[in-house]
């Protein structure tokens, strides 16, 4: 684009950011469906050959354009941390997915400033699909502007969480009140199904146990959408947060859900 | 195609059962995604226009073409199931998935000759993805060969289920005793999960409180990549099937996982 003045910072970050996904969608194809080595971490999720070379190459391409920025990602060593700007990014959210064949894994990119996520990428490489966020711009879905449900009663709520597995006893007992409460829960969807919070079609998410790069792309675009993102308290998600994490379509959504878990105090 | 010779029936039931999927598929498209009247219906399940319209859609198609052959479906009355053939149909296998945006929903069809399924197709509108199988031929993922990936050994199998939610105490304490002994579980998946295992990439299925439209089409697609399906006694799956279905890449794999439900023989 040619302009005389230069584009805002957001804009511009944003715009690497599409472009890393641009890169790493390709990527991530070459792997998918083809036979890896599944090796066993500490906390059991299993890691491929295809999340530390698409993370490398997100590392590479991030420091060569910007290389006074910090950057933080599941597999390889963090840096800079005590930059201004943080890129926290996860190459593929959803290893069990992407190791059984099943296409609802996604790329994870944000970028951070003074450890509050602007800019997101949730891009899902097998369908082509792509949400978008940053601060101050409606989201988008595949280049349009979506929004949530707005659902605001958790009566007709459809609630998602990815595995009743990364519960422990105190959480599990949380995600049973909440499940009660609302009209329909379905398990699977890692990131994809925040996106399709962000376009109308889930309107809550219940998790624990995440990790930054797990949560932090997810921010601008649920908040550009319509939604509310936090945490378990419903305070703001950080580098530091517990993981815990809530997404609602709507702040009275957020609200009740925060009411039955005992946590926070209903908004309005 | 011109022949001097009629093709054999499985063939040309084959056919019109991929030319029944391509019609619904373009239908189940139009519904998905798009706002809908959710009604509860005894069992929980909620079912949508989409479902009724859709099976209302195949039914006209099915008796137009063999009105001699008997149909069973989700959501309309069984007609002439004393018939030497009938059609097994599901519109939306996977209605919460289809409820909440998630493209893992299918369309599943099979047809019986004597009460045995010798024809199934497991098709999945929004990814364009199809698994077909006939007896006597191979399956066919998207038109080409697919095989299961034949895995023998339990302890590195992935395990499907679609939902914890479906299964009795009984039944969960199964699934736990499985989970323990495979490599790695993931929930989510509903009929596409049986497509994967077809492609080789998941390699065991285990639920209960499944219809006979949603298991008879996954058996011809099973079978012929390879894969046992059965109930969880090892018997052949029928109409009068009590619903718990277990699916294994390989005869061996199904004899293990069989032992750890104390049910059935290892074979071998």
């Amino acid at each position: 684009m040619q302009t005389t003045t230069p584009l805002p910072e957001t804009d511009r970050l944003a715009d690497f950011a599409a472009s890393l996904a641009d890169t790493t969608d390709a990527m991530a194809m070459t792997y998918f469906r083809k036979p890896l080595d599944i090796e066993a971490k500490a906390d059991d999720s299993p890691v491929t050959q295809a999340d530390r070379a698409i993370e490398a190459e997100m590392r590479t391409h991030i420091s060569k354009a910007f290389p006074t920025h910090g950057i933080l990602g599941e597999e390889h060593e963090d840096a800079r941390l005590d930059a201004e700007r943080i890129w926290v990014i996860d190459p593929i959210d959803g290893t069990k997915s992407f190791l059984s064949g099943m296409p609802s894994f996604g790329t994870l990119i944000a970028c951070l400033s003074g450890g509050v996520p602007d800019v997101g990428v949730i891009s899902i490489p097998p369908t082509g699909e792509r949400w978008t966020g940053q601060s101050g711009a409606p989201s988008r879905f595949n280049g349009v502007p979506c929004r949530t449900s707005g659902r605001q009663n958790l009566g007709e709520a459809i609630l998602y969480t990815t595995s009743p597995d990364s519960f422990d006893a105190a959480g599990l007992a949380h995600f049973e009140a909440l499940s009660k409460k609302v009209a329909m829960r379905r398990f699977g969807g890692d990131c994809y199904a925040y996106g399709l919070l962000a376009s109308g079609h889930v309107d809550l998410l219940f998790e624990m146990n995440l990790h930054p790069y797990d949560y932090m792309a997810l921010v601008p675009v649920i908040e550009g959408a319509g939604g509310v993102i936090t945490d378990w308290d419903g305070q703001p998600l950080t580098l530091a947060s517990e993981g815990k994490v809530i997404a609602a379509a709507s702040a009275e959504l957020h609200a009740q859900a925060l009411a039955v878990l005992g946590h926070g105090k209903p908004q309005g």
